[in-house]
């Protein structure tokens, strides 16, 4: 395909010692070699790929020299997007790489769009739609675990599973095709219909199995929500600390994000915590006192996993009773803290209270119990069945209701083949099963979803 | 020099496309080929210098794959420490590069100190000190013109200039020593005297040339702090958006700096804009209101700039007396604001209370006016004679302080001369002189200030 030059920012906004400006496109090299001044006055179009090179940027017109750089050189076709590449590696000030974009743009390039180098990449075809969406997944990983399912999506995994998915749907087509052809058998309907419910079984099993890994998958990626609520001095703050300074922390107001709500990704055993409201726990000590009873609510409502905390030492009050109502049916871990003190608290009431949910006792003061509680948030949600790095998941919004519009419409298929509908209606349902499966990677997908699908893409991506 | 193999992360930390972990060393291509799978098995160690190459790196024990990445290879001496230096591009998500930094860590590299690839430049050679210094303040820079300073810093301008002072003094050191080993002439003595103060004028003249550049360069490099004053609902917060949505704002509270005190800068045709207590202004409308009468008239204290707003359409209240005496003598520009309204202010009495202010009229409403506020900003502060790209601007508070001690050792020489003091007293004056000009390059400084230097950089630089 033919695109004209792009070029953006392809590092975090922020002081560090290195930034990149990223070119692609036919005039990526042309448009470098206009404002690139090596010291033996080397034009960057004789050099070969893949090959770095010292100089400096200046103006074409004064000539006054706007920054020291390294340049990489990569033709296409072997670069992210396939067509030829340069990155311009500047001092990573705001103002040197914002200086180093400007002389690129005033020469030639157009500012690329948020996302468009791998939108470049899906469409020169190099990877599909949800391996450039896992591209985006992979960035914004927030554990290891997330990290290592959106480098397998990357590589291909979902992508060759759907592939086979399809590619079984669409034998069966052939295969009906071929019946109706040639009905020399008397049995041909019944074979068909046996044909398309038995492949069809599959593929709805296959796909099912897929589902079942969308919630974890989504955990994964998103990392689960969780408010930690409790009377005042319980030790909410002690806890979130001792989450945060035990787990690595990855706080999540950079820039570009809002300034109000606070939040704190922890890593727990794999499992990735969104600590909730985190500035509200540390100022206040009350979530509640802090964002109003209301707000609260919603909060809670959508929180995936609730810490609440009680105190060993103090007997049970009305306010416990009324926390212990407000997260009724929700995922819940009862943390009893203060061991350390003489117990005044039910324990009885309180696993009547808890029944069904997990209880740990802490002293946060001691330092003792953290450990009981991560292995409960672990085995909470994971159950130890993540461990396996085979496994495929799925953890896009889209391709969950992709897959369940898939599930649907392939169920379709098989009632109606059950239940001895004419067989072009039921190659419809079947067809229409292909169709959506092809929607995830991208193969029949249309061209302003492609558009507002790489739109949500960070910039000099 | 022989140094360990060290390593760090490059790029600011952040969601952003790509990221760099660096390695400088000895060790560095080997650590990176024992992590390194490019799909032709090739190694680079055997790669020339000067190239990228695309693979994937993996867990020398498990040989799962830890990231797909692209890796520029670069033998010294030609890099930025002299060293050989790998740099290996990831993907730009936090979890992401971390795990590529843990790899290179556990397979022989060591965490790098804050600033230890620009010291290394440093020891190896490469640079002298008021260069590597410079290289931090390029990347703070907040403005084109506080980067060209820096830019010409760190490509040698002060370095050449400091030489040459340096290389005037150790000449008349060296003509004293000639003439009091060869005392032909009975009019030795006068003969040296005379030296002494003729140079030693030149280097103090040059000296004092380049301490009155200080004050400019401190406010390219640091931003001119600058607070908004002025009665309820003048408009203050109109102003500030002006400010800000007129020019390129760079928001400063990215992720490590306080988040209690939001600071934003602003670029004026060149004069990098500190406001500050930005969000006190936008919530409350009244700065003294919100942070307390004794931090205000900190924060006026601390300012380097005033913007005073007046109502047109008023009368001049008692408040707005007593903001007139609370800024006395300071750097102020009186902003008459609502313009469109019908006159009420008593101008006279305002121009009398602005007596040597520049007084500037503005209707933030109808848009008009913050043209010549921004002109009267940039005459106050740069008088255009910023606008030689030429000058050297010392800016760094280190460099101004040993440049007031050079100054001083000189006019002890040169009083000590005219005086008659014996010259071997008059060399040690001049000698101490040639030392501390030497200290801003690096020449004759102790290694526990480098340390101190160095550290404070941004990690991976």
């Amino acid at each position: 395909m033919d695109f004209d030059t792009i070029s953006a920012i392809s590092t975090p906004m922020g002081e560090g010692a290195i930034a990149i400006v990223r070119l692609s496109g036919d005039e990526a090299v042309q448009i470098a070699d206009r404002i690139f001044k090596s010291p033996s006055n080397k034009k960057l179009v004789e050099q070969p790929s893949h090959t770095i090179h010292y100089g400096h940027l200046v103006e074409t017109k004064t000539g006054e020299v706007v920054e020291e750089v390294m340049v990489s050189l990569m033709r296409g076709p072997k670069t992210f997007t396939r067509e030829d590449v340069v990155e311009i590696n500047c001092h990573g000030g705001i103002v040197s790489v914002n200086r180093v974009l400007q002389l690129v743009l005033t020469n030639g390039a157009r500012l690329a769009e948020p996302g468009e180098f791998t939108k470049r990449a899906f469409l020169n075809g190099r990877i599909d739609l949800s391996q450039a969406e896992a591209v985006m997944d992979l960035i914004r990983a927030k554990s290891d675990r997330a990290m290592n399912v959106a480098l397998g999506q990357m590589e291909g995994k979902l992508s060759k599973l759907i592939s086979s998915l399809r590619q079984a749907l669409l034998e069966t087509l052939a295969q009906v095709e071929v019946n109706i052809d040639y009905p020399e058998y008397d049995d041909v309907e019944e074979m068909t219909q046996s044909t398309i419910i038995e492949k069809g079984q599959w593929v709805k099993s296959e796909i099912e199995r897929l589902l079942q890994t969308s919630s974890q998958g989504k955990i994964l990626r998103e990392g689960l929500s969780t408010v930690i609520i409790g009377r005042p001095n319980v030790g909410k703050s002690s806890l979130l600390n001792s989450l945060v300074h035990e787990n690595k922390a990855i706080v999540t107001d950079i820039a570009g994000t809002t300034r109000d709500i606070i939040e704190e990704y922890v890593n727990v055993r794999g499992v990735p915590l969104r600590l909730v409201d985190t500035a509200g726990i540390r100022e206040t000590e009350d979530i509640v006192e802090r964002i109003g009873v209301e707000r609260s609510r919603q909060v809670l409502k959508e929180a995936d996993l609730i810490l609440l905390l009680l105190n060993y030492s103090e007997e049970l009050s009305p306010e416990d009773e009324r926390l212990f109502e407000a997260i009724e049916g929700m995922d819940t871990i009862v943390v009893i803290n203060k061991t350390d003190l003489p117990n005044k608290l039910n324990m009885e009431r309180v696993r009547e209270l808890s029944a069904g949910k997990k209880l740990v006792t802490t002293s946060l003061l001691k330092e003792e119990g953290v450990d009981s509680l991560e292995e409960a948030i672990a085995e909470l949600f994971f159950e130890g069945s993540i461990e396996s790095a085979d496994l495929t998941y799925v953890s896009n919004a889209r391709h969950i209701a992709l897959l369940h519009q898939a599930k649907n419409s392939i169920e379709d298929a098989i009632e109606a083949a059950e239940s001895g509908v004419p067989i072009d209606m039921v190659q419809i349902d079947v067809t229409r099963t292909w169709e959506i499966l092809g929607e995830i990677i991208g193969d029949t997908v249309q061209e302003s979803l492609i558009n507002q699908l790489f739109s949500q893409f960070c910039l000099g991506k």
